[in-house]
């Protein structure tokens, strides 16, 4: 059960109003790396948990990250809230006020639609999906998924500190971001807690394709290090040899019983095309200039 | 530049037709852990990458993710040869038909919608999107997500063949299973080829913040462990502590000018609620049998 | 800053584990009136609220309805624990497994994506999304928007308990379905205790037009009632009263400067279409039996 | 069966163009509170109304929405008529033509992607979706979303006017406003005509909990008001007593058979995390400054 | 201006209840190629049409698609309505109503959360996007996407007739099948009555481009016909001449000032991996049996 | 199979970066007629397609499609070199950091999310989705679809180039432009070699719906045209005969058994309106100036 105190986690101090930089701080509130799906990732994780370890520390840092949403939620607030009272008192010229909407980030759909208050879409004002949510109730790639999410959020807030000369702002961004190193180290240990973690899961890999490395993109540029070079790892420079990588022909094939056989000749010969036909097209009846038939040849044909 | 070869990167053997099963298949077609989502998490990040030898190894990966994509994609189209035909051809029964497309999965779609094609759905039929796309242009968190990408793809790929007992779709997914894990070996060896890579992108943390670890949720069931107990860590057990975790009084503040004062103090006093009054309400007047207040007592009242 | 105690607010017991009820139940976990939808519509509002006592209330449903995403996804881990085993483990046959999650639902997206955990997706398994949302940032339509969601999110458990035999998961769907009457009440109070709070908002109504009944649907199935009818309408059942309601001719127009209008008249000359042509097109070189005009008379035309 | 008059309902007066500010006033084309919503929210839910009085109502205020859709279309069309004329032609600068559609809004987006023409988005450029749609099939939550919704549309209405100085603008926005209140009046009218409209559905409450004010939110700012107070509340402060609400432990539980419980227990072991290790993990080896652990520890470690 | 019949423009009768059968319908009705599609996507033309006889043909149409939406959605109507009766009234028993609605298609979320109405989804439940409507306000294209939609739309109607056997949906659908085909012959006919409509709008294409075909797939199954060979066409079998296809070398470059480069020399230099290096990586530290390094093989590098 | 050469199929020459520029830019790399959409669309189809001709050509264009997806992906990255490097090393200005993302297009939201690499949005920020892709599983609306979206490819490159002067961006837009009319060509050359092409499908029309066209949208403004006038059109001015088309009266009905009519009298019974009433309403209880009832006029009544 969750409770709730109306202090922050961190206090919230913004300088003046500024709702273009409202929209931009959204993308952690709302944004694919924000706040919500942090939360959201841990709690969906947590609850069908069965490692209690597990289940404890997931749902520390998911309550955490709520309380995160609610910070930088604040932040967007209080940016916001000279253009929530003048577009809702009508008070100030519309002119003034339709520039003070225009000047970038989607602060117009964030005033028009939402009213000045923090909305959950990204900058663009995307609103937030459960797609970014990627947990698969399986620990060994859940957590993988945690860490690479932290280090996802911290270079989202990095470059907001980067955007912003409001000391007050730059102060929480700079606790939020920190507090994305925390909870990444706290995944790294739950990881690698767990005895047998790599490969993901339970089945082992076939060992003939698991060290191999195809390079499938060749020409200038091609490079040799350590993940496709040396001892470990079996390349494959002459792509012929994995057309198929099997000892197969490489063509797809399904048995069909003779029902679906009939049907299936029918279909064929219904929609086949005539290579050696050369027919007229809507494209040749068309054809201004710069296409490839002029429209005599279509009418002398 | 991409070419291509009409063979496939592994052989495709489909014992039989299984509309229901190709449903299911869509999942590493077009889902958030699908091949299409790979290859354009590293085509993405190859694009913009300053690094040669990752950018290398990002379009070799990228390349070869959509060589997966040809293989599944392959896959369910044996799968769905049968449907294809017949509901093209109308030659089968309408109940039969019917019947053979609500067993299950999202097979009925994908005939209706998709005539039997590979669609870059789930297997819920939900369309693909670029959301589950989280290349962020940062190499010490790209190559993190990938590292969890290829981890999810695994997982997804063995529950699949924990679910079919077709031989000839098993071999082609353990291949395709055991081609992740190797993707994950390169780009964890990617990742530790840069020397500082954590935290990830440039900005230190704050230090006081970087080792706290709080322990948001509590109650039977707390646990210590190593990602939050021991030398390296802060435990902050006493909320209080954090409510603020700044020496400030933990609420949002904003320096307002005196207009936007003066439409904000507007704005408030029109819209106040009278906490002393008792109003009677919609759901006052409507309430039937189960509300808190009968007809009566609002008619009385 | 939120708080979280491992206990839930209502205790979950289920009978027995059934992945396709879960994923019905998810329609109130991850689906628009789910309560997911319900925390983040009043955090959203409560955040940028100016009145203490709206705000407080708003952030009391908030943490509530957290506490209730936890209830509801705690049945959901119940009801999938088996099928997360299995389908984990790789320990039962693949047919019967690939039967068990095929028995109706999204269980076998629920399976396979998310392993059994609880997904943030309604019962078709379409991802959550921040479109559901509906708040405004003007307490004289939230509050409403409120009271309708409340008031759908009732509708939603009552079908749900109208679903499943499973006493225990009747009980606590009984709790999650009452208290919404709870928060309804709230809101309704909420909402009456703004003096003047309709019209929502502050412009006032053009007055010729607030009165207007519009019977823009007309022929047998024709009625009266309250809504249309009496001394507070002005019914308008001759259309051609409003077509346009104003005095104007119910044209759009725009007043160009000569630069847009010499491109607008390229353009509509480059593109004009010629009413008096009948041309040959590619329906008419392609047409097989069943269109309008045979092969015979266009090759004869 | 619809049938349409090329007249508007009311005349469209625009007195310049601007790309820019039609793309604001796509808000109420494509947006969740705009016409396509407000018509396909009473044309689904009319399609399968039982009542006569009530589909009478909602096809017509429906068939009234499709008006709108119109109004405010042609006014987006007339204000993007110089783009539209400018970017098909191709008669303008390069870098003029880039100039006026970076102005602000998503004008680029309905420049280059829908060539001036209305579109379906809302003001940030996001497709208009379903999911704005609350239909239930229950008139007693139906008609309170449409309450809910008319006054949604009222505000955003507001906000445009509030936004341009365009007199013949201001004229028809103010017309569509308008006719939200109306509209809003007939739906309160049809809720309040049902008997038993409280609360919504069939199913009364479970008495103990529908009275229960949960104060989920503490510490400083907590209010009381009609909405949680006096006697029809039942005020509960202290938390402890809902942890949980009913008789229970507060814990979640699932009966499992025998087959299930030893794949679960197979699960557990084989992903367990040991609490009392401190593994090295992938951070400690990348580990740069601000991080916990130095590189020298670890590898002295 | 719309007005409205309540009488249909295709009568429906309806043998029995079906709520799979239902689910299925939706394809026309929320989906891709569905009525709701069409009309939008000829209504957001018709608004901005300059050509007064495509602008009449573009309402038409779309009025009538609207009829159309009307019709699909009475059929869904007529086949939820016994099951929107018994999960509103609560009178079935739970485990019966449950296996109502898992026999199939999306029938459980069709009842659960729109009680039987008619929804904007398609048949797997998936809410309607306007990313569906491709209206791009250039009538030599858009009359093309109309012509391919009314293909679509023809085809799905097809398959839906081909699955069920019910006389009444069956009469219902061929007339609106069929009406497809009008509309499809009505835009062939307003495309080949612009006089310039190839290529699609007004540049001219590149001569040397326009008759290049790119043999980008090759091996076993390259084939020739007339999209591919003869004299229109500049066949490129040797993929060297398109690498690039231009004089240049087919590497992408960008003049950066001296700040830009300096930043940007910083950060490949902090982010450089090293290609020399074989560093130990998470999962070395990890992996179990089935990776490519051995445990022991780790520990005693 | 796929295969990769590190070169480009048209050289990318970018005179100095534009990060909004780059934006715009996006609406071919990951918009509806972007490239991605392009490759997938023939994919799809070229992966399930039985004719070997159609198959060849299918994924002979699939595969360049990617190549030019590589094109404008690398005309972003070049117009991002800056920007990228600037958010990523936090060395410039924060007030000219964000000067700069704040030009317009979705260039903040590319930067700060994206950190300038290409993403697969549009230029207004949105994800792209598999929504995008019509494949139909049938060549004779499929190949009309890929004429279609080579003709929205072609114009919305067209914009694109009338919007920048930037020669080597120009140069390569026409080279791209110029290949979608290449494929335009080719898809209608397949779709001709079709014998039997049109109506699409398989089933014929139904022969009095065929030719009939209804004029739906009358008043001023009606016109004649070839594509509703002439002899091959049976054209219905009098929309009198169309209510309903068939000889029936034009409703909606369904043959229900005694249970099913049980339950929907008793659900029409408890949610009657009662049309003789005039209830109080929660307007009525609120209405402020502007309402049609004062509040004495309530509290009088």
């Amino acid at each position: 059960m969750f409770m709730h105190n109306k202090r922050l986690q961190y206090t919230v101090r913004v300088a003046e109003p500024n709702p273009v930089l409202a929209s931009l701080m959204l993308e952690q509130f709302g944004g694919p790396d924000g706040e919500l799906a942090a939360a959201m990732r841990y709690f969906t994780q947590g609850l069908a948990e069965e490692d209690p370890g597990r289940k404890d520390l997931l749902l520390d840092i998911a309550t955490e990250e709520l309380s995160h949403l609610e910070v930088i939620g604040s932040i967007v607030a209080m940016l916001n809230k000279g253009v929530k009272a003048h577009i809702s008192e009508g008070d100030m010229e519309e002119a003034e006020l339709y520039l003070s909407l225009t000047q970038g980030g989607s602060s117009h759909t964030q005033a028009i639609l939402y009213g000045g208050g923090p909305a959950l879409t990204n900058s663009a004002g995307v609103p937030w999906t459960a797609a970014y949510v990627d947990s698969r109730g399986d620990p060994s790639c859940d957590l993988r998924s945690n860490i690479a999410a932290e280090s996802r959020a911290k270079i989202v807030y990095e470059r907001l500190i980067n955007l912003t000369d409001d000391a007050g702002i730059q102060d929480a961004l700079k606790f939020l971001m920190t507090r994305e190193v925390a909870h990444q180290k706290s995944f790294e240990k739950a990881l690698y807690a767990i005895e047998d973690n790599f490969p993901p899961g339970k089945l082992p890999g076939v060992p003939e394709y698991a060290s191999m490395y195809v390079n499938a993109s060749q020409g200038e540029g091609d490079m040799r290090g350590p993940w496709n070079d040396g001892p470990e790892w079996d390349r494959v420079d002459d792509l012929q040899q994995v057309l198929p990588a099997d000892d197969g022909d490489g063509t797809p094939s399904v048995a069909l019983d003779a029902e679906d056989m009939a049907a299936l000749t029918q279909l064929a010969e219904r929609t086949r095309s005539d290579p050696s036909s050369n027919p007229t097209t809507g494209a040749d009846l068309a054809a201004g200039p710069g296409a490839g038939r002029t429209k005599s040849e279509i009418e002398n044909a």
